[in-house]
């Protein structure tokens, strides 16, 4: 825990103009160009909620500037960022650069020369948050993090200050809009995981490269960011268990259908009896759920407090505008402390060394789908009931499609609540099947009568 | 505006000990108590996340106090606010006496006398807010009122902090859980209003008194208290267009259903051309929206930004642990000011002084969902479509059931999109018909391919 006695060091921003705080931007992609532009188009609302100070962009650093742009509204724009991070003229760092390398270096230097730091990088964070708090903290500076999750959806904020005062028992839900665009169209066309990666491409959703998003690698940096603050314990990203939604076929949509339900990938942090149980993997969700009800691009992370009980937050998880947004919560909270003098190191629970706590198996057993793709020939059923049988787990339906081609052959296996740990047991030994044409898709169920936690 | 300078004033709360601010708590009903009691249980959470300040209750005013009571925990219990509003050993004030004559002057009291203020009284503020929040700046106080609006739901903290860069373009929702959990009754249950209500009462959702639950005044408190912070401008509730939900029967929800919607009561506000709509009434809405998710007792905000996209904050709306969870955010956020010195006047936009705004009409038209209740007669279709049709208005739908009640007969009437003052005029033509039995039943609706904004 930190100490308020370390939050009052000495280091503090000092204002040429009390009235004026200076920002520099390092990069000047979707999300630094639209930070800047909100800065000036929502002057009047920004200057209203700040009380009257001024937030102004000094420095921007990006890769090849042109020459025309410097003293454009009094900007100096250049190409090596550390002509913003250590500038006389900057009061807020905001590293829209991306990456885990040159990005931490623009923060550490940020902070080295006592400049604020708000970054939207998940990475970054997920990677090297502990050490660039600790910096922060022995330099008595804050830093913004609101938009490393869920862009504009002020998830951060809603666990670490609206619901201070409560024991959060878990945090949920959709946190990679690329994903749950991919999925959505899954759904409603009936089309396969590759065509719909092209249409999340096409319409801007998806990156050239999207493995970090389908191969669910964004999403476990920001459950690891979201148990850290909700639980106050460091874990460790590279630990936590992930499964993509790079197999998911429109079979599994058909007969997740057929259970009412729907597949959405779900990253989830929960208290388990020893420690945290952390995981992102695609879930059978029922089809009027809040979850399945959240579609397209979106977000939808549900906090579970002690006190509280259950709340959702919903909206759109990425994107310029929302993730400026974000970016500008912080800056202007940030700006506002150092117009009074006041600004120091955040005191975000759960940002402190430590040896990092390793994920442990989930509490409470459930549901769980099994599709399996096999070279139809006899008693495969009665072999993979016998293997599942052996494990002494109850199968509760077996759903297959009449008229299916006999080499490729898919059918579900859907179980009865079940531990993690004992499912796996049964899905190795039919893995090893000599019919089996693929692994099996495994994935946890929701019922419709259960909740997540 | 509010300028900066002016929140730099003079006053300042001085701690005894550094490490501990201590909590005066007016009124201990539910929220007092679950207020008390969270700050008790979560003490270990609360520390970390205050970065080891601790939050002690020093002082409770109560009606009865019982003479066991004092002393316990080192607790002064009093049967006379004023003795925790000008105590000395208390920093903040949480006011839970309800109501807005007392309340009004344990806020006053407590801000003269150098204490901070955090209420959830939505009464309190909608009808007091501007003269509260001018004296808290005058003294140089934070007020918090985090609790007044959705219970834990942290919509108050989004809007201000969270959105502070965005132009809000519209706050809409169910802010009412009373009323949510009896249409959600009458929706699965298909009871009347009456047997509803009765269940409310006994489930605890709704007081013995519920006329301000139900007849949308409660919901009319808060939108002004959204509208105010969103929008920057001070609404009279009592100006604001209200409608209940006393006359919503079984057959509406039938109608509804048929119409593939069920009913919510719905306060919105939103950008008009010409200042601010604001308004609080039932509305019919697509069974498989969100807003028609949103069951029970929970509440459901929607807050459109020009930037930031449409978000929802979904949760508890009442309820003491929810309540107090909001109550203690605040108390935490102030309590983190108070000991480092730093505590002053909130910066909430839109508490402020000057002529409020009058409400505005509804900038887009909507479509209309009528409930006419006639005794049956030859000629009632055409001479209330001729009463329509008088104000150019085209009818989409009618809806009627075999074998009603010939004395007592209820039909819909859906018409397409269409101004409220124009479909107001019919509907007042409509009601001056003999056959009448009640007034026309009105209610804006949303089709499936629209959203509220």
């Amino acid at each position: 825990m930190r100490g308020l006695k370390d939050a009052e060091a000495e280091q503090k921003i000092f204002l040429q103009n009390p009235r004026q705080v200076r920002i520099g931007i390092v990069g000047y992609g979707t999300v630094g160009r639209a930070t800047a532009e909100i800065l000036s188009t929502h002057a009047a609302e920004i200057s209203e909620r700040t009380g009257g100070v001024s937030i102004v962009v000094t420095r921007i650093s990006r890769k090849k500037p042109a020459a025309a742009e410097t003293g454009v509204n009094g900007i100096t724009v250049v190409s090596d960022w550390r002509q913003v991070t250590t500038a006389d003229d900057v009061d807020i760092v905001v590293e829209a650069i991306g990456g885990t390398t040159v990005a931490r270096d623009v923060a550490r230097t940020s902070l080295e020369n006592g400049k604020a730091v708000v970054t939207a990088n998940k990475a970054l964070i997920a990677l090297h948050g502990d050490e660039l708090f600790a910096l922060a903290q022995q330099k008595n500076l804050p830093i913004g993090i609101e938009a490393t999750v869920a862009g504009g959806v002020p998830v951060i904020r809603a666990i670490s200050e609206a619901l201070a005062a409560d024991r959060i028992q878990a945090v949920y839900g959709i946190v990679n809009g690329t994903c749950n665009y991919i999925l959505t169209q899954m759904e409603q066309h009936g089309i396969e995981f590759a065509h719909a990666l092209e249409q999340a491409q096409a319409a801007g959703y998806a990156e050239a490269d999207s493995s970090l998003d389908i191969d669910g690698l964004d999403a476990r940096d920001k459950i690891a960011i979201l148990a850290r603050i909700a639980f106050g314990h460091a874990i460790r990203a590279s630990e936590i268990p992930v499964m993509g939604i790079r197999n998911i076929t429109s079979t599994d949509f058909h007969y997740a259908h057929r259970l009412n339900s729907t597949i959405r990938l779900v990253a989830a942090a929960e208290r388990a009896e020893k420690g945290i149980h952390i995981a992102v993997q695609p879930w059978l969700e029922p089809r009027d759920s809040m979850l399945a009800k959240a579609a397209g691009a979106n977000n939808a992370i549900f906090i579970a407090g002690e006190s509280v009980g259950t709340q959702m937050l919903y909206g759109r998880g990425a994107g310029g505008g929302a993730t400026a947004t974000a970016v500008l919560s912080d800056v202007l909270q940030i700006a506002r402390q150092i117009a009074r003098g006041q600004a120091s190191s955040s005191l975000l629970a759960g940002f402190h060394s430590g040896e990092p706590l390793r994920p442990v198996p989930r509490l409470r057993p459930v549901s769980w789908f099994l599709r399996l793709t096999v070279n139809d020939q006899p008693g495969i059923l009665a072999r993979t009931a016998e293997a599942i049988a052996r494990e002494g787990i109850n199968i509760d339906s077996v759903i297959q499609e009449p008229n299916m081609a006999k080499d490729r052959l898919s059918f579900v296996i859907t179980l009865e609540p079940t531990p993690e740990t004992t499912v796996q047991r049964a899905v190795e030994a039919i893995n090893r099947f000599e019919f089996m044409k693929a692994p099996v898709l495994l994935m946890p169920m929701i019922s419709s009568a259960e909740e997540h936690v």
